[in-house]
């Protein structure tokens, strides 16, 4: 399959520009019989719209999905759930000046380079709106999910410097705090620093941080499907992430063995670890630990500071960038994290069905 | 396919456990007509190879590789080419005790808990041995890489904190450091703090880096086949590593958008960049600059430091991992880092042969 | 990918139920640049619209395309091209019969043994509108191969026991004869036939054939992505398809070596066979002669005669289907080989781009 | 994944050329702890063998096959199962003489077109030799579905036109027949037909076909990969073959409705068919009655008449192939396609196993 398309036995493929007729996912290999309504992913789908708080654009969407196929009697019926989101609030127009040169920071250059051309309204391809169609898809898989024991928790964990404080989580603040941070006290903070930067014209990256609980230990494959490699591709795959992290991340590279080795015990007839530095996953398999994942997400390109870049045709040109653009991504991208993960667990989970030759002649002497 | 392939149009396969007959792999999609013989391969290999300084292990291992199919009187065919490397300074005997308790940091437990048993001997699949498939299809990709202007160039950019100096950054360095460092100041002290490491019955992480120079603007995909994802994706699969960045990474998060933006410029007639945070991918697609990937690195797991952990039946049991371990994982890695890199950028650069309609109408009228 | 998707370069996704909202098709990896607007695509569409002789049914389908996605300006962007088909004269009421009961010839019962439960309404996503989808795509990709060289030309062979008589071949009426036959005579003789099966409440099956011209040699694969196996596969995975035949197809197990070999020669210092017995495919790969395909599809199982069945409970009932339906698929499912063929044939020639190392070294040398 | 991989969830990728080292197949994905020992894929790679009969060539070839990987301790490990066979028998000197011109009905060209040039001794990778893999993947894949209650009967139904008599079907003769027929009679005949072929230099064709019992209703996808769809691709993908059946196949295009639906019934709360037109699969999904499959394997292109051809310049030519070459290719390719449908139906069977959502849900809560 070509590069709009993500999964293994689960597939999705999102399609739609920015300001096309519309944008959407069709997620095939989903099983039967789980049930789904509109709500249940528009519950997903609002949590990264825009124009709620200071930290978004002020644009108006209002991004209401369409269950095209795949849904029948109010159960998905194993065929390919096709989800639509009409475009209805994109202007052309703000955009045609953009038309020939190339913002930096942007795909613009890129685009070009690789197709010839692009649809430069509102990034077209490439806008942030392309993710609708994977949060539409993780809105699904996460319900099979939880119906499966297992529980995803994305959040803000800094914006610029101003980072959460582990001590206060606040799992229920997570969606109250307009920066999408756990920790009400780091939520004021995060956006008066946003305020500040929106003023200097300027815009500010920030961390997201995932939380996977309830994966049982075994889920993954040892060489090229490791779990944190699947995570890896699923979440540096989300524009403006530039950085991902599992587990200890990147302090691993200056701890000692003894240090970053996770010991087991066992409790009640059940093995455990006493820490978990690996994030949940060793040697590319869940350990049935809480799996941990980090990404580092760069700040907006679009800022109204003067810039130089170069049109089309190589002359240069100084551009300010206006139009209603969020100073940071990081809010709203939290729930795009969270989706990624969710189908790459449950895809993951899917592929484990069929680990032990024990499980297939379980299941089909059962089936006699 | 499953979970040991790798790879869209070109296709790798790697098989093999650490003290079976061989460890193998194969190569299948790759182009006809390049001239391959065993030593382009083993020059690879012999980088990775084991007993060449005091970072390593002692365990010899000649590690002759073998092509048994796909080439034909000097150059590949187009078929599959399948390398195989033998198994000869294995001895099971010396693993007959890990086989009943789960060491600290390895893949046992998990093993155990997707596969219900596992084959104990050296790590089995899950040993560093298993690379080796990697690196001998690495190598051959590399090659027709550098046929088309393309080259790859990894190395350890730090041990714990012991960091190379950009400024010092000499290529040729590489290869004479037994740390694998570009600098043979910090490749000295970073010996050193090896050495206190392995006195000290423990082990160190550190980080390894790779600069891919020579890709064209335009290749990788808009959405999810991302460059730095399918880039991530290739490197997280490497065991032992915890994070991967690309470009300015992990700083980005704490970055303005005025710091992180890069801006374009014309020079002769042609488009580049002043500076490079995007590490030459924007949006996905690579914009002519160099690529710039970061990978951390955990400490290897085996310590001879007494360590608490069960048996496969959950009773506790202290544990001392003697044998022949590397104290760092890092310097041989280099090898296996880079080569991950030249067949995922393969890859993408073979896909992108078919980006444009005329490319075809072109090739194919051509033909006629 | 799920069961939905088709391709492997260029992929097709198809969905949608015969009663939703609409059917549709997501073509990712299309090549950018080349011009397409709805009519190119609508076209392919009418010849597959009921409604238009007494050979089909007599219900009125509109089947008009949408283009959500994937062209801007007129032209293919590279990115995903998403067609819709709004279900427009669909009457879920007509069907509710049918919803307990397990019609003979159709997947009702393998459905709910598979799913649990199915979309009964007009066979849901096993109705012949699924095929919406393909041709659409199919569409799409015609336009391309021609710009390359390649027409594609599929029609009816024979209906029951009436068989065009290659003598009077006539491309031109293909379209004009409702039997979709290239043969006037034939043509009226197979209505004739068809009218009085419908007449005594039964059904006909017949045979479609494809000719392929100007795909030059060298396309496929020789061991698993035959050129004859992918189209086997493709034409196969259309409903009521029972067999598949490539050139001299099962006239060969009846054949001696030295009627079936096809001899070479050269003329103007192009080499060429004196027959094609082999349909222009040889060992997986196509040799430049035309390529022959030909599959043979079962009759219409819905026929109103009584036939004896069970409810989904195992009660048994004898039902007679009424309503809407072509008392043969023959006629409609010609340009639905054509498409599957279409796409059959561009991915593999897309494929084929990076057959030698020296179309990879010659493609990025001359882009610096 | 490129040309020499089949399978989804289960991969095999074989590699190999006739007069190389070896030949191999490297089976992933396959489930952990079944028992599997040298002996379970030796068994049929015996029925491959050639020098066994007037049937075929007189060429000794051990064919011994190695288990490389992914067995310990006589139970596969759910890595990878590389499989490898020495090439012994091979003399290089015996085909240089076929270096310089294209044999008719052969695979030379349309190499040569593709990739340049070609391993031309013995076929290289279009030998047939190449079936080693697929046979000794084929074996493991019959072993666990014979383990699952699925049992595949592949013979030769047809010798030119010697058929097998349906009532004197006797499963206990097809290993004993030399020509592969469950019918002593017919065999008898059958033999008789080849040696007077092979005394007029000449080869002859044939049918094969496969009975698979014992799958459960439900197995296949409704759209794309139909089981029927998958199974074409795997017969139609073995060399020689050209054309594929399921069912009643190409007779069903002159059946009329009335003649060819299967009518339900119901027995001791069980559903089943009255007769089996379909072959077992309707609208792409096993129903649970036997799958019938049926190729046509054209005769060997080697025969000793003079026939005319070119070189690769172009030069005229006039060839006698001599060698040692079976007059007819059946008789050994019948565990060819009995291992194809193995490794397709196991397939189908794994993908089975997540169709619907209970599936997930009943087994990680049987797991917590």
């Amino acid at each position: 399959m070509a590069g709009s398309s993500y999964g293994n036995q689960l597939g999705i493929t999102t399609w739609g520009e920015s300001h096309g007729p519309g944008i959407g996912v069709v997620l095939d290999g989903f099983p039967a019989g789980m049930n789904l309504c509109e709500e249940d992913i528009q519950k997903y789908l609002d949590r990264r719209k825009p124009g709620q708080s200071a930290a978004t654009t002020s644009r108006k969407e209002a991004d209401l999905v369409e269950i095209l196929s795949g849904v029948f009697e109010g159960r998905t019926t194993g065929t390919p759930i096709s989800l639509m989101v009409k475009n209805t609030a994109q202007h052309s127009a703000d955009y045609e000046d953009i038309a020939h040169y190339y913002r930096p920071g942007h795909a613009d250059y890129t685009f070009d380079m690789k197709y010839g051309f692009r649809d430069y309204r509102g990034g077209g391809r490439s806008s942030g709106r392309e993710t609708i169609g994977r949060v539409a898809a993780g809105a699904v898989c996460a319900k099979l999910l939880s119906e499966m024991g297992v529980l995803l928790c994305a959040y803000t964990r800094s914006i610029g410097s101003v980072c959460m404080d582990e001590q206060h989580f606040d799992a229920a603040q997570i969606l109250k705090s307009p920066s999408g941070m756990p920790d009400a006290d780091a939520d004021a903070r995060a956006m008066a620093y946003i305020a500040s930067c929106r003023e200097h014209q300027d815009s500010v990256g920030g961390v997201i941080e995932c939380r996977i609980d309830g994966v049982p230990a075994g889920i993954g494959d040892p060489v090229f499907r490791k779990l944190d490699a699947m995570l890896a591709d699923a979440v540096m795959g989300i524009g403006a992430v530039k950085a991902v992290e599992i587990g200890d991340g990147c302090l691993v590279s200056g701890l000692l063995g003894s240090e970053d080795n996770d010991c087991f015990y066992a409790e009640d007839g059940h093995i455990a670890k006493s820490t978990n530095h690996a994030g949940g996953i060793m040697g590319g398999i869940s350990d049935g630990s809480r799996i941990l994942l980090r990404c580092h997400v760069k700040p907006t390109p679009s800022i109204s500071q003067t810039q130089k870049t170069v049109t089309q045709s190589g002359e240069p040109v100084d551009v300010n960038i206006h139009g209603r653009h969020d100073p940071v991504v990081v809010p709203r991208a939290v729930v795009v994290v969270e989706s990624m993960c969710a189908i790459t667990i449950l895809d993951a989970m899917m592929a484990n069905m069929t680990a032990k030759a024990s499980y297939l002649t379980d299941f089909y002497c059962k089936k006699r």
